[in-house]
């Protein structure tokens, strides 16, 4: 394990997109929108409990554009509490006004590129890394999320990169993220082998056009201008029970 | 900061690409026709009044092809603008008889790799600077989009090239540009963030045949030949209430 | 413009790929399918008007294998003749009968690579130009259309090549072409700006092997060989009324 | 045509893949399966015909994994040939439940690498050349399929290299195929200007781990190594009406 | 052969990854669901006398996220054996509320780039290595799975080293799987000529971060970063009747 960078994990993560089918909302009948919104809304309510409960998290934001039209993410405590809320989400009577859109598995992840590496002690008893570890969701009024791999590509590879190299190029790409501290909270995703890309970038604002700005500028750093692959990019903005009614009112 | 170079933000910007269920339209009665074409020209005409009230733009045109029947493109203070737009229009009686095609979400943008940098002063105090940042789209007889990429590809990696070399190969790209002036209105808007692009480009010409040169003429320019990748292209006939309505006319 | 081709363009260009929705077909009764096939004749015949006129062209081939079932290829004055001849076609009883395949917006071009250059004269005036950049579509027994880029790959890049190595290269290249003269006919229109692709080749010929030919051969030219990049090719038979209602004769 | 390798071309071919809809297929009734499989035998068993009299050849295989349920090769002596089997399968009983998998459209290819060149002689005289191009397709136990093209990627560009070069590199790669005659058939198609790739490669084994073997070995071999693309691989069993009823008895 | 590594097969392999149409599932009555899910368990009981008489082995597991909803993973003697599988389950009163998500076609494998080379003995006389070509799979909690190809991309290009130096990767390779043996089980499944990609991994582990720690640590090394190219991972929760039934009673 030399070479690889050491990673801490904390809680399991799903991002669960979805879109409406907005044709079969209209034809619906008042009563039955009702009830789909009830049914919604108590499978709402209980992520509140367990987010009280310091057992995981959760987040909803709307979509801007047709990728989706609203994004569900969770944090949990393990792979089962994720296929557990994605079926109790598909028992509603709301999902079948809804379709899958794209979804992504992770894991909470912190690398220890600038951590004086291994001291012994279980990171997990740090008050703060544990709170990095199972973070508690903003509820900012803003989302970002995008998956990325590092670069594998003749003489653009990052991990044929020695351990010095890297832990160089990541302190510098850290400084520019340091920089939106206040403005961007930022949670990094690992999906080496869960998912298809090798990390998920999840961040939350109040203006969104920090997201840009901070990820515009990162792109002239070496780490990402040459060594990042992008997958799609989703935004959106904070959903409650009450903005989610207002857009779904016909 | 210092190697990206600034810009500078306007309004948020969705481009919205519908297809029409053709078989769905001709099969409705006349009634269930004339009250969807209806509610989709209320929608358009709450348009008018966001325009004049300076709060937007929008601009309606049919898509040659099969990638869509048509595209609205929206220009709003906000990415809640953006979602209430989207529902607005999903909610209407016409809504059921679309599909979703492509859309696109970005921000208007100004590069200033050829200003002069930062001088202090409030570049919306500009009253250029701002009607380009807010501008009133065109109704011009055809529109043009595509979204794209600088390229990051080994020896042809635009993010890895200094500010310098950047600024002048942007200068003389521009140069090629402003000899469209008159023929050609573009619009770039950024998307580093927002969408799976980094930009989109809207043009717009009462020529189509303009599109074809200046991009064709552009893609000899180094900033393209080398650094350029471009997703799809799109190009339709302006609309007007009247002509969409002949349009469809069973 | 210096670097980039000359180019003339003559008529605008769809291709229309469409599959039949079998299962509706034999489903329907006789008395739909007689309604279906009498509009779709009725729209077909409004074609021969406008070549006589001159104002147009069209043709009408079935495609072999699952990508489509038929294209309709025409060439009209305008993007505005080509919306309407869409909207036209899906206003038939046939239509509903039918699903997208693709489709393909472009330009008839002639290149002048090979030219003398800019002589003052409007190429128009010239008759042997005029009946290329406004062609009567041939009636062969063959039909076969892909789209292709010239590529942009580090030291593959065809845009970053002068004028005078193209002119070059193309000149080899053209002599294959006219080694197939009087076997296969070649349209090429433009799409830089119109479609995702920037050509689209169309050649019509009596005997369906003279396409793979002319093609193979080209690929060994460093013109294919080195800058060709290729997208999907289609192949398929000349339609008559005839053999289309034979075809769905159930 | 000097640098491009002369080929010989036979039959054409179609490679029809079918998806089976179970759900149609079990909720039917035991009458309309009954006719639903007559009307597919009878359509099989003209195969028999065309094939005893010489003017084409058909197999017939299921197809293992979600790709496809089942796929018919035909080889027929026109384009024309092809398009009448697609449309009497979609009349059958039987079409309405399946679904398109995929297609491929070549033609039997010879290439003449190997051969002493153009000898003036007409090679569809030589009996042992006659019945490679229009062959009787083996009804062995298995089938495997998959498209392929010669790389066109800076170093490793197939098309650039001289006739010379591409003979000896085909000697060698030919050695490897002749270490399996006997235990694997193959039918070399070529589809350059017919269809997405350049080559469709059938393979037919009664065991299917030499089609594993063979392909693995030839892939260190230069021509697969440096200058291969491969498509999807398709995998199945030979099929009987037997066999084929048995497998959709409810 | 001699640049090709040996390879032992055993076992066909199918990875059947299967989606619920939940919509469906919530709108059947009771008697319909209890019905699907005898004749599901009926199904999957049959795969236990399979095991036991050593004629295969499956294994069966939900899937977190929206690729799909469970997946279905069997080895047995035959090609033929994995068709009758599909078509089996595909009669289900079960399947109709299911959809095709993905499939992976292959054979267990060893490849003997570590071992002594031919010594002339049948290795499946070895009970070691037969029980790795046949063996029983595990039913721990976590699954996850993942195609693979060896790149063959200019300069790094796995099929055109010697087999010296790739022996040489494949053993420090190996070393780091070996540092996972009682964490993660790994069934490795060649599919050269079988599926799209050349390998399958399926691994499994009670502790579902080891396949993170594990594939990550391999990325860095030379096999994986300069010659592995992944497709999509999938991962999931060892599933039973009983956790089945849980996870769809409504």
């Amino acid at each position: 394990m030399s070479e690889a960078a050491l990673t801490l994990e904390g809680w399991y993560a799903l991002h669960d997109f979805r879109s409406l089918n907005w044709t079969a909302w209209t034809a619906a009948d008042d009563e039955e929108r009702a009830v789909a919104l009830d049914e919604l809304n108590a499978f709402i309510a209980e992520w509140a409990g367990v987010e009280e409960a310091n057992l995981g998290s959760s987040a909803w934001y709307s979509i801007v554009g047709q990728k989706a039209d609203f994004v569900m993410m969770h944090l949990r405590e393990s792979l089962e509490d994720l296929n557990k809320l994605e079926a109790a989400f598909n028992k509603t009577a709301f999902a079948p006004f809804t379709t899958k859109a794209y979804s992504y598995v992770s894991i909470v992840e912190l690398s220890n590129y600038n951590s004086g590496g291994e001291s012994g002690e279980d990171p997990m008893q740090n008050p703060h890394i544990a709170a990095r570890l199972k973070p508690v969701l903003p509820k900012a009024r803003h989302i970002c999320f995008y998956p990325m791999n590092k670069k594998r590509e003749l003489a653009d590879n990052w991990y044929m990169l020695d351990m010095a190299k890297r832990k160089e190029l990541m302190y510098s790409h850290g400084l520019i993220g340091r920089g939106y501290a206040g403005n961007v909270k930022q949670i990094i995703t690992g999906s080496v082998g869960f998912d298809d890309w090798e990390w998920g970038v999840t961040l939350f604002a109040e203006d969104a056009l920090q997201f840009k700005k901070l990820v515009y500028e990162m792109r002239f750093d070496e780490v990402s201008a040459r060594y990042g692959e992008f997958g799609s990019f989703y935004i959106g903005n904070l959903l409650t029970s009450e903005s989610f009614e207002e857009m779904l009112k016909v």
